[in-house]
């Protein structure tokens, strides 16, 4: 299938292209534990010690995304990036915290993690607390530049208009002045509307999508925008905002009970903020460079959510099963002529 | 055609279907100026001494609207609405202040006007300011429930998607425990992207676009949601960035020198802001009601935005002219079935 | 010592004043270990079933303030309150999610609990993580109408203008239309600058404020207001904004490392959001009702940081002591006639 | 009398101490006419071709600065900066517009203004109109580095505490690695309170401060700050909310109905923004070299407002006069011990 778009994916078609960032997942599957823990490494060395110019966009604020307020007082990024379930964030918190308080350097006593997070409640025994600190020095001993996608890690019980979400991830490459940026998506996808296919609303759902649409507050999206684009924290506060375009493409209205968030940070190597240095030069694009990355970022979380939910194998619980997205079953319907999948 | 969505227009389809709105256009066509003033009254009665809960969206600032900062402390509107194009902003600022003055309470010397505008530059003589206070006065006694859509008022001069856009309007009913409310959106289009008709890519622009996709900062959108029903300002404000989804599923994604802005007010009758009173009592809807209200907004902007394009007779300058769209010529291509115009 | 200012404190002088708000603090000083919990419960019953219109206040957002993104949203605390130290954030986000999950209705899996802290490091172990979930349950068993102010709960390592800080109380009642209402403050002081007493700067601080000022970030400032008037979210919010000013009233202007926040709560109960109901009617003050409101909460937060100082026993590591601050010292030099201490 | 405060003012403790900074005023005095123009000119050359870094902070926003959200979005200011009172924002922005426009290069068709305001109506005719877009090109002709304080042009009809208040400016100094900066503060007074000088409460105010008491909603304070430094938008708006607490630190809780705002731009040289330019470096300090900055903020605004008030002649309307006010008046009960006028 060719992608409906204006730029082209990196070489991994993941938010892995982006040089520097890595990535790894925790996924616990048993009985009805269905939940688990993704990491994302931002770039390459230490990050607290080189910050990265970052920010935070809220589309639907009914979410506990932890470290918000801090990145956009500072405008920066200085710790990884957890992802896991509505209840673990503290879980979560405490793991990145134990990671990054002993490589503090001496006189600092201060760490601001960023843990975001979905409900998996449908497929998971949310109550029973089943992601702990540990999880986290795991999936830091997995990072790697190779994700996988689908029911995976933090996307391991989510749902996503009836099918079974997950995790999903994409990237872009943007040329300006002959050199070349990448945009990479990674999301967590566990929400609901009216699933559109590339504009195209899809008009059968799965059974299961039934009982989705029946509860009244369904879900949440969490993205991660990284770029090696020489972005400030103002222009990655605008680009996050475009993210979240990239979800309501997908047909989400950013319902009442949904934590719709954007992260966007920049780890472009001039421009990090070391924590010793008094002044300094940074580099900048304009503003009117922004277009192309606005659609970039646009177009990676879109495809990144169709990933999240193409990639996943389904689960059930109970009496119903959330089935993985098979673009196929919908061709005709949709009209996708270039659907080849 | 039948409308995809999920709820049904009011009678008018238009923002005057929400009881006692009304509106009015002054256009200005002569030679090189196509330009014009919109004025929307948001209620019955004064606003000021009874005034509206309200709330304002921001999706791209880039933007001169007058009155929003005001208007977030408040959360209440307390004077009409008038729309116009960017270097005008003053003189409609002017006309209203001027209407709004002589008619507060004595002791009362303050007056917040809200103005939003969008850039007509393409077809008018934007820099010969031929916006005066007057036309806000002409307006006003203009004031009814018809409201023509298309290249009119605030709309006679902008451009969208290479088309011809202007003025649109539309409006859902929403039924809540028995009861019917009515969310009533009215836009200024004036933005570009790649344009899709409900999801589906239009493929051939008309010439005129080519040009309008080569100029770097392409316009802007002023949304206007007015409801009956009894929101807070709080939700108020919810409603209002879900009337932005409306306009970027229309293909927008906010490019960098866009003004995006949505203002949403209430004027349910029993939560209008007495002046002299100190106490009392408001209804409202709790937030778990407000999912039909968000799918609303998008509807009804979304709709409301083509409008402004399909009811547009069409324009020029110069070399290039801009066409209203003609849905019937894209009737093949977009597999719009039930399209029958 | 007569208090300076408009309105007089409630019987306790105390957050506890507000009718159904109860606090309590775990307290732990072992060798180099000073830190503690401080837990607010800031109504009768269940917060989470009936929860309390709310706001916060970013004055400096340099600090991990955990709940505060869902309560912008929703405008709405759910949960108890906790304060604790930096690193701490997390255990007590646990201890509070252990406490509320088992509490919720069996169909909801979601708690947004709310945690503030600063940065005890100066006289605490803080890196050696010495708060754990369990400390949250035994505070909780110990909620009452009285509470010990300085260092106690989580300020017990907290440093302020070179004195020792900790835990301060204060209220304020305020009568409208002959009703009463009362605002409390509680607060966490670890703060610097130039202290002030009531205007009066401080000439002669401590020995061990010479060490404080040679730290380039110096501390941070944990604000909580709650009331029983009916104010909105909103109106919440501008209460909130008013309680920092409290603490620049002391003499900080909010350093860089500063995480200075004001979280404002009001438990009317007729205003109180059930979870279950759909629709119904709120009681509201106008705005014009409220500068008494932000009087009393710049006074209670104000002497509410004093007696945080005032009451400190006074604590030391190493090479320095952190003394209370004993107002008779300074008693010729701040020209406080009224001193009476 | 020697000032209270960490840094020295520059030469002309004004913000024409920062290079490139011109202002001027036009003062309209005519029987019951009391009002003006303050324009200020916040660099060298053209201020829309080569922007300024720049940012707003809202105390509370009940006020009609004009501007504001565009400078949110891109952190550039783009024009000169205008107060003027309140029903006359429309006239200062259209004498803005007129004075920009014809200067836009050709395909440029936007421009920006920024316009700030307070209420003059105690000792002005406001309903009756008296600025005219004219009296801006009048005040710009007259741009200097010396200005007028006290009554004249914007601050003509403004009152404070009870005192005659009205246009003020002050600067402080700071040395950061050798190098010096400048942070200049101007300030339009029109609020009230409980005035506070350097922290002395003053007990006894004028007859005419009763009837301001009296009033609900007494009034604004709009300060602007400029500064040579490398200062990002993101920081300045972190120096925009220290200037707000120079204005509390008077004595002002920032009152229900105050449009209390302070704007803060950059104009180092080598950091503007020209439109032309596509990618570049610039200059930056660290937030860790803020704190001088924020505490010359808070100093030089502090003393801008006292200097409105010192300097104003005073002026009266019907049966009560507003004079300026006279240190000396108070040199006991102040205890300023330095105090010598």
């Amino acid at each position: 299938m060719e992608i409906p778009g204006k730029f082209q994916p990196g070489d991994r078609n993941s938010i892995t292209d982006v040089p520097g960032v890595t990535a790894a997942h925790v996924t616990i599957k048993e009985a009805c534990i269905n939940t688990g823990v993704t990491i994302i490494s931002p770039c390459n060395g230490d990050v607290f010690t080189n910050q990265l110019p970052a920010a935070v966009a809220v589309g639907n604020g009914f979410g506990k995304l932890a470290g918000a307020l801090q990145i956009e007082e500072m405008g920066a990024l200085e710790s990884l990036i957890g992802l896991t379930n509505t209840l673990s964030v503290a879980a979560l918190m405490q793991g990145l915290v134990n990671y990054h308080a002993p490589k503090l350097p001496e006189d600092y006593n201060s760490i601001n993690v960023l843990v975001g997070e979905t409900n998996d409640c449908r497929l998971n025994d949310i109550k029973g607390f089943h992601i702990r600190p540990e999880h986290v020095t795991q999936a830091i001993s997995l990072l790697s530049k190779d994700i996988e996608e689908g029911d995976v890690g933090a996307g391991t019980g989510t749902v996503c208009f009836g099918f079974k979400g997950g995790i999903g991830t994409s990237s872009r490459v943007i040329s300006v002045e002959d050199e070349d940026f990448t945009v990479g998506a990674l999301v967590q996808s566990n929400y609901g509307g009216r699933l559109k296919i590339y504009g195209q609303t899809v008009p059968k759902l799965p059974k299961s999508n039934e009982i989705l649409q029946a509860q009244p507050e369904n879900g949440s999206c969490m993205i991660v925008l990284l770029t090696d684009a020489p972005l400030s924290s103002r222009q990655l506060k605008r680009l996050a905002k475009r993210g979240l375009i990239g979800m309501t493409e997908t047909g989400s209205i950013m319902q009442n009970g949904s934590g719709d968030f954007c992260v966007a940070a920049s780890n472009f190597e001039k421009n990090r903020r070391n924590i010793y240095s008094k002044a300094g030069q940074y580099y900048y694009l304009n503003d009117s460079q922004l277009n192309p990355f606005f659609i970039a970022a646009v177009e990676a979380v879109q495809e990144a959510l169709y990933n999240s939910m193409t990639m996943a194998k389904g689960a059930g619980r109970g009496d119903y099963f959330y089935p993985g997205l098979n673009l196929a079953d919908y061709k005709d319907i949709l009209h996708l002529k270039d659907l080849e999948v």
